[in-house]
């Protein structure tokens, strides 16, 4: 067995010695072991296969209970059987396909990237990469104010431990903040970086010089140390802004030097407005087929045995009807279409708040805006939230000490106007209970 | 944090030192951070609600593209909408009542036991327990031969030791075998106890008198030390002899010693059938609402959050339908009924094999029988295996060294004395070729 784990290792270590360096412990421990799984695979299209713990008509077919045949109605015999059924642990080799294509749709032919890995949302994304490449100590570069979960993803479950910098100062964006929280790191030690463009909390994509320059800044990093870029494209698309470069930086860094490497983490949950179906990929910026990406797929696989046996096929087909629809790329863009509207009136919205209470940090994309409380009224933004909630019947998201996230996608553009006077009522009513007291 | 976290440890202490005690270190940090889903849920119902990061009309209504709408429209309007969008962490309030119900259809009242969590499969469920309960050198007691994730779950993962004592000796199930796996352990030190039943691969459950072998022994060892005894109870119900108990040992656990913790991890995947949903639970032995119930599931919110954001609504919802069916429970007997032909049609074939090549392990239930090969004809269950692939169009699995798992939930009944048969012919060749060699 300690053979198998090894000839990844080495494929790996042939293509790139900066990512073998950059594998945790466990990370060169994973791969897919030749059990259950690994023989049903080599069983498949036999006439007479007894190798896979599912219960079929003895023909390959579903054997549902009614109620849940009669709910997924709307599938198509064959994929509804498939639905019910087990997913390859690599996930469906049609999903694979097809997301690869969505991804790669406005990319040159010779950038290279792998058949994407099926895994049960963005979040187990992040944590299979975690699992591979954290670990305990690895420092973990992420701009502040970040998404909260990757503290639980990387930190509280491996060890790692999260180095950040401000992602503004005065009021702007920073693109060189990921290697501004490397600074104090020893020249050689490995480093992830975390890049999520559109950002949440931020809602902010940065535009084509700031990406320059943040290119250019891991770039540099990369001379001193491997490093792994993790893009977490959760929000991929939701761009509002003409003159704001709408691709991952994931497809510009493939390629840019030896010690980095980037992984890309995307998926159904934002892209496809399916956030109920959990089914998210992972890709690595090398040639499917090629060694090291059956290496690395036989590590990610190795993972997601263990934490869940295998991805979720019935939502993976689900999928399938909406990435085959030839009209796809049009509804999904309906989508951003709905969603942009919602940003323009959010931002028409803020522009009229005193500023003496709270502004807006720049944001153009994604989900989401950061308002940041002005610190002359020493009021918290959790005391904020709960008096929104008790008093104004109104819920938004406390980040750390100062700064309120307001989640755009799912407020009516036509209710925003309103969202937004509550807050300036709500902060206006603490900052005056503050003065009295 | 670290309050929080305290917080959870000390409701656990308090209602079991035992269970405490078994917290691996993870287990003891982990808790449900007060972030995103968290403010999420107390925002839930207000008039403005710009908490979530999911695309929605506004007013709490998903916006799916048309395709995903269509291939679920055979749920009625509310279900389809609950289905699209993320779960609460903790699993659909209506899932887990209604999941409990089911579990407990034959369990008396006052045998306390929590509304279950829900995660992502029954694997995911092992993973989350590993988590919490496993850990550098903890000891898992597992009987052999055992489903080989177990050791990816566990040891791979979370670096616990699996201590292994044969399940049969002289063709015989030995329901003590759990105890002689941890006869070496030194007394006081925390253990885990892994019960699946009915068994993968074996397909065994034990009978009247051997589980009450077996419970007595578990008690026995819980005078020595803190055990936590995992019912993996992912074939429950389908059993196919009258005389054999059906219900999971989890319930005769409960309440049994002080030192002894059972934890039950269920789902969908085989009791209804629905392999490619990923719907599991985890359930703890104390009642609903109580202190360390809440505890509890703060850790396993905060283990799924960190792994998987939140678990899968889509297939939540659809299983919702079948388990709300007022048929549920003649549907699933009706697949148990097509399984028991194909478990008669296996006994019978296997009756007529030559001993000398190969005998049956008992078994009475599940989805699987073991096959162990003859130790004279000096072939390994690896060869044979691949012998069957190679010349006679067949898969089963093999199991060590001299094990075959025939899954006979995925094989008609009318198909199964041709797969014997196959199986005896691959044998008898391979011992000739052996033989002249």
């Amino acid at each position: 067995m300690a053979d198998l784990a090894a000839a990844t290792n080495d494929a790996i270590a042939a293509a790139s010695p900066a990512l073998f360096e950059l594998l945790s412990p466990l990370g060169r421990r994973a791969y897919f072991p030749p059990d259950i799984p690994f023989q049903a695979a080599q069983a498949r299209g036999k006439t007479y296969n007894a190798t896979i713990g599912q219960i079929t008509d003895g023909y390959g077919q579903a054997v549902p209970v009614p109620a849940l045949g009669d709910a997924l109605s709307g599938l198509p015999p064959a994929p509804r059987n498939r639905a019910l059924l087990y997913s390859p642990v690599e996930g469906i080799a049609e999903v694979r396909k097809a997301w690869r294509a969505w991804q790669r749709r406005a990319v040159p032919d010779d950038v290279p990237s792998t058949l994407p890995l099926v895994v049960a949302g963005l979040t187990h994304g992040l944590a299979v990469v975690a699992d591979l490449f954290g670990g305990e100590g690895r420092a973990i570069a992420i701009a502040s104010p970040f998404w909260g979960n990757y503290r639980q993803t990387f930190a509280f479950r491996t060890g790692a431990r999260i180095l950040s910098a401000p992602a503004y100062r005065e009021g702007r964006f920073v693109p060189t903040a990921w290697v501004e929280a490397l600074a104090e790191l020893p020249a050689g030690e490995p480093a992830v970086v975390l890049l999520n463009v559109p950002s949440n909390p931020g809602g902010y994509s940065p535009d084509r010089s700031e990406r320059d320059q943040l290119v250019a800044s891991l770039f540099a990093e990369a001379e001193k140390r491997p490093l792994l870029v993790l893009c977490d494209d959760a929000y991929t698309g939701l761009v509002y802004e003409d003159d704001i470069p709408r691709e991952s930086p994931f497809w510009e860094l493939v390629g840019l030097h030896p010690n980095l490497v980037p992984v890309k983490v995307d998926g159904a949950t934002k892209e496809y407005s399916f956030f109920g179906g959990r089914v998210g990929f992972v890709t690595f910026p090398f040639a499917p087929g090629s060694e090291v990406a059956a290496a690395l797929e036989s590590k990610v696989k190795g993972v997601v045995r263990a934490v869940m046996g295998s991805p979720v096929a019935t939502t993976q087909m689900l999928l399938l009807q909406a990435l085959e629809s030839p009209d796809a790329e049009a509804h999904v863009e309906a989508i951003r279409l709905l969603l942009a509207e919602r940003y323009r009136a959010l931002q028409q919205a803020l522009e009229k708040i005193d500023e003496r209470l709270m502004r807006p940090l720049p944001f153009n994309s994604g989900c989401f805006a950061l308002v940041e409380l002005a610190e002359s009224l020493g009021v918290t933004a959790e005391s904020v939230r709960q008096h929104l909630l008790e008093h104004h019947d109104t819920g938004v998201v406390s980040v750390g000490q100062r700064h309120l996230r307001v989640a755009f996608c799912s407020v009516a553009a036509a209710a925003i106007p309103e969202l937004v006077g509550r807050m300036e009522r709500g902060v206006t009513e603490l900052a005056a209970e503050r003065a009295r007291s």
